[in-house]
């Protein structure tokens, strides 16, 4: 429980960094908005899990600290916007690192919670993208992980590793990392190559 | 239960299909993205209907199938996303379909839940149509249950009648057969003869 | 618990007034559309509020009333669109009214439902404003609470001064006056001389 919380503690500013960032992109938001984007990005997906699996109230409202980190991610975010060229590169980087320890730690939640390694996997790709996707649908962007190269699949990747581990009794801190890893991996394989999957074209 | 349970399962994969054709039509969308948004029509009404009530997890995340049939109905809507014109009749009455089942069995649900005859009709119609309007917020479409036709109205009717026999012990097979049928009935009548609710205008 | 639920139930016509005139200034919408997203606004709030604290199935369901309020307003907001703009005066002024009863009375329930203090005045502020985002991001509206003048922030102070009262013992019912004529004060000043928030621009 204590690795899986500093798991979650560890995204969540990342996330909320990078909410406020895409947010302030896509927006003229005051600070209030950014904050709101910020927490909205960070915990979102962590919350959404939480309903789903009947974990109430979620994690992220038990401890004060993680809403705290997320509304300080905004507020930096806001701060340093206009340095946002130049943490753009770094930006993606940690997003992937987020995404990789949300959907691992999402996973082995909703495992923990006598859910089955399917819906594991589905909840454990729910905590890593929620955040991201209830954001554009605010900003009114067609959310990232519908529309574009590869997201919802590396989360995905690491979730079943790690479900596939607990359903098999071999899961270890070894097999969590390489999770991490493989959503990490596939995640910025997709953004160097820019690897897309096939799109439906409007016919 | 069981009655309810396939009553769900059968509108599952035509709420998908319909999802994931809608969903094409409005954006250009990858394998993913289709199949995640067939997966919110298909699922996206009984899970906010089982969220309302304090039914956690949500029934579609208990049994794998759901989730497994929802998925494979996107895929099917892509692969087949050539046709969609030859399928559009058929798709519009199976959605009708998918909606009358969905409205009854929700409401039977809730008010199995000990929820009132009036909430139990208001989150039968939840069950009915709340998949479309996440959809439809998701690919920034106005939901259809605002804006045209009747869609909301005659899912309401059959969660009436259902909630009305359940609170006056005179619930059965047929009754419930005969709600289906309202609902069917009402909705295609809408669809064959275009019919309309005043609206607002805009002054 | 009886102060509590009028609280609630005195801003729920206000707040559904409010979104219906609100909703169709957006889109053209059928009587059913308007009804809908005068309910959701003035629910959608609370109903939040009571999915984070797992307070299920939340307030506004267990009373049948709460829902029939709201579907009432929201046909009175369609009767008497034409006149809307007669009305706009009013609806700021009740709608601030609304905002600060519910930023109030959701602080309180959170408090009670074991809540830090820190997390009552978030669960607090969407009480206050979340029915109204819900609302805007379906009629694809940027949410007044992201971009214009101030909204969270007097929700927020409100509830600060509801949960530091809780917290440290001195909450009584002038405290909880005090707290509703803040957040008023506070938001119908911002109205009247248009204070604004710095923004993030688009740089």
């Amino acid at each position: 429980m204590n690795v899986l919380s500093s798991l979650e503690f560890a995204g969540t500013f990342v996330f909320g960094l990078n909410g406020g960032f895409t947010a302030m992109e896509a927006e003229n938001l005051d600070l209030v908005g950014v904050m709101v984007l910020a927490a909205v990005t960070a915990l979102g997906g962590g919350v959404l899990r939480d309903i789903f699996i009947g974990n109430l109230p979620p994690i992220s409202l038990r401890d004060w600290r993680y809403i705290a980190v997320a509304l300080f991610a905004g507020l930096a975010a806001f701060m340093i916007r206009r340095h946002s060229k130049v943490v753009h590169k770094p930006i993606v980087i940690l997003d992937a690192a987020g995404l990789s320890l949300f959907c691992v730690a999402g996973t082995e939640i909703a495992f923990n919670f006598h859910l089955g390694p399917f819906q594991s996997i589905i909840l454990g790709t729910v905590t890593g993208v929620g955040g991201g996707t209830i954001r554009d649908v605010i900003i009114r962007r067609v959310p990232t992980v519908l529309s574009s190269g590869l997201y919802a699949i590396p989360a995905a990747m690491g979730s079943a590793l790690t479900a596939i581990a607990l359903r098999y009794n071999f899961y270890s801190v070894s097999v969590e990392l390489a999770a991490v890893l493989i959503c990490f991996g596939v995640r910025m394989a997709g953004v160097v190559w820019k690897i897309n999957l096939p799109t439906s074209g409007r016919d």
